[in-house]
């Protein structure tokens, strides 16, 4: 079944549901899907709204201008999501090869609905990787002095392969905020710790250090400012006093790969609206 | 804030959300949660929405009536449900005190909104426990000879206590399928064990033979078809070679109480609908 | 069975599993277990060791003198605890009720072996819990002028009830350096977030403005560095965007108790050594 | 760092602990870590020890002569496991690739200690996995009348290839007693349920029609009673009633990965005992 996703939000107020879900209605749409939240502090409403484009009799483009005449007096800010054509994902990486094992199969086994047209590495360590499942590789290494240019490189290969969202499959370093900015909720990272517990470099080791009983991984979308990003989803597993770092930071790869697969299938689906600094998933 | 809660389905159609949501916002209702399911095999179409009783600007009957009128065509089944009078929960123990104290508890600090008006034993053992809580207590024994008579002393105390719901809290007696059917769909029971996992007797100790390395506990509505009512809730916990059947039953308790705890809150929130041998459980 | 354990610590050397459980066998002692663990970084051995008491054929004075001379040239550290008399447990505590219900039910139900002479309240408001367990209660009001004075008077009760561990079952007081350091070791905390994330005040305020998708809580032994005492057990539950802080503050106290619960267990059954900042935990 | 296993077994009895880390102790060998469980019921004592092997000072033969002749008089069963050669893992498949990806990424990525000389379908589709990872693949096709011929041919295959290890990554045949029988306790399957939950075929269809809030995967060893053989893993993850059978066994195929690479773990790092229909599990 085809389908398209309407993510919406406006002000809170009087009849929302009953004014949308009627707006498909009168065009004759079966509506498969209506979520909504409120978010009380700020009295703002979202909904995510999941039509059968099967009942489309005219053209997308008209939808979405009548949609766009009625979203006024409502205050709507929205988008659509139609199914083609796919979302192209390229992936950042440096040496270690969990994450991105893990998507390069999940894509192949039709679990994550996109395509992977390219996968940029600042080491060369991966590209067999790469090879195995037959995506182009790049290797762009970076120093101190030639960040600025290598990221312009990067920003040049992802439009050249025209993709729409960026994940970062435990890429080892800082991107700019210019290149954040360019990226604003269409760049995903993982982190290997439960934000806000140990920011910044080997939380692995932070965690030995502090004999905590539990690590967790994080995904969230990239901001300017680090490792503070919108989370998207978060788990964790038990450790013990036998675990040596190296142990944990094997056992936590193995809740990286889950929690990044999951916030990466949550925004294929289009499932996630962001909101100031924090997310919306809906189930 | 005073709210309702509509739990409403039918043949699943078009327009379902258009037109319930409509009526209420023609009658100037906030929705405050609107939630929905379509099971696709049976192609029907379950809800439940939340409204703000502040706005009802006519008689709880009336609306009520109009609703009525509103659902015939839809081939609406439906249900409302008002903050007040509270529900009263009866309780049926044997001589295991973790879920009956862990509901008293949660009774008293407010997060089971409900009275509990009467606990009954068929062992004298939790009266004391009662006492603590200042909940009358009756101690109906029971014997093969005697199950009948009991079954009638026990139905004409919670008739006399106006109970609303039975919760069978580790009460270790079949109850007669005339008593389950009298109560269907408002008797909850805690079975020590992941259903389908190990039905009958002595679950710790049949887990312990088999080896499994997790237990388990589910709270289900009961039916006259033992274990087999529609679960509501369900949870496990992590165990080894080195737990005893003992142990086994000391962890499990644990999961059981927070078990029960879950499903009853969900029931008393009027967040279930039974549908055949299932339930949907709206979050 | 009665049993003694034995927590054993030392520089790790060969020989010291055979050595030391040769102690035992020599003295014709049932070993029933007996754990071990070596901290590589610090090369630091770690031994719990568990006998059948039955098997005693001396005084315990003289086993004590024996293995204090045995343990010199290994240059061993080490305590020993016996089943009698049982500990005692003071406990401290403000207005939140789940944390106290939950160790008052366990150690009526012989979960928590131990007995529980004093709960002391710097507010009145958990005296009816007190009384419903029939636990003498005391109610300390405490200002930032009467802190030291008011300290003197729970120092004072702990003592005149003989208390061998003090358990702040969501004691809303920063006790000061001193008391902290005269109950080292026998102080545990429960800190309603997962450490090291949320520290200070108002966490579940913390975890919503943050958007995490998993809330949790951290059982440690206090120290004067607040929040930073040596780990004792954590766990975590899931939540939503749909939680607000009083309900994250709800789902939480069910992680509150069962934690705190867990710490108190493990350290009631001497499973607890405490080396640095951290803790081993033998399962 | 080079060690040996051993894993022992002997009915219980006093100073076992002693006489056997002495044996070790005055070979002068470093006693690495050393397990130990107890079943009560059957009076068995099991132990797991790993050494250093630097410090051995005679033949791996002699020792083990010595340790033959030195456990007779306890009524020591016992084996021991050196880390040369590596085993070797071959792998039955059938159409369902995620299993067979999840063991030859973490072999790939060295979590995995072992080689994979062989991958044999019974159905072609999956040859393409194994031309990634370069690892000969063998299609064997299987019909009832072609059972006995095409076990034969794996049995063949398996010994060419010096297989140690078995494992079944959702092979979809039932192997006959024979086979089974020959591979006692080196031959892992992957069970798609919660055992003993739902057994035999589609148990995420008879999920579905039990309306379960949760579900899991079992490893086990295969024995010749179908499902029944021991234990050695499991999991599981909540789900909903919008879960369809469908998605029920996407988000099982996650747990199926995750808990048949740590059945696979811990065979080959000699951490598991089977006693009767039971494993032992050392951590």
């Amino acid at each position: 079944m085809q389908t398209a996703v309407f993510l919406v939000q406006c002000p809170d107020q009087k009849g929302l549901v009953s004014r949308i879900s009627t707006f498909f209605y009168e065009r004759a749409f079966n509506i498969l899907h209506c979520q909504q939240h409120t978010d009380v502090p700020t009295e703002r409403y979202f909904m995510r709204l999941v039509i059968d484009l099967a009942d489309l009799r005219t053209s997308r483009q008209q939808l979405e201008a009548e949609f766009t005449a009625f979203g006024v007096p409502l205050g709507l800010e929205w988008s659509v999501h139609y199914p083609d054509p796919p979302q192209r994902v390229g992936i950042l990486v440096t040496k270690a090869s969990h994450c991105l094992y893990d998507l390069l199969v999940r894509q192949r086994e039709g679990e994550l609905q996109c395509e992977i047209p390219v996968i940029i590495g600042n080491h060369p360590d991966l590209e067999t990787v790469a090879n195995q499942f037959r995506v182009p590789f790049q290797c762009l290494p970076v120093t101190a002095a030639t960040k600025a240019a290598q990221e312009s490189q990067v920003q040049e290969l992802l439009r050249q392969h025209h993709v729409d969202l960026v994940v970062m499959a435990r890429y080892m370093q800082i991107l700019s905020g210019d290149f954040v900015d360019a990226w604003g909720g269409r760049l995903i990272n993982i982190h290997h710790a439960f934000l806000p517990g140990f920011k910044g470099a080997r939380p692995y080791h932070q965690a030995y250090d502090r004999g905590v009983k539990m690590i967790g991984a994080t995904a969230h979308y990239a901001t300017s400012d680090l490792d503070e990003g919108p989370i998207i989803e978060q788990d964790v597993v038990r450790v013990t006093h036998e675990d040596t770092p190296a142990e944990l930071s094997r056992i936590g790869s193995d809740i990286e790969r889950v929690v990044l697969a999951r916030a990466v299938k949550a925004h294929l689906e289009h499932r996630i609206i962001i909101t100031g600094r924090k997310t919306i998933v809906f189930s």
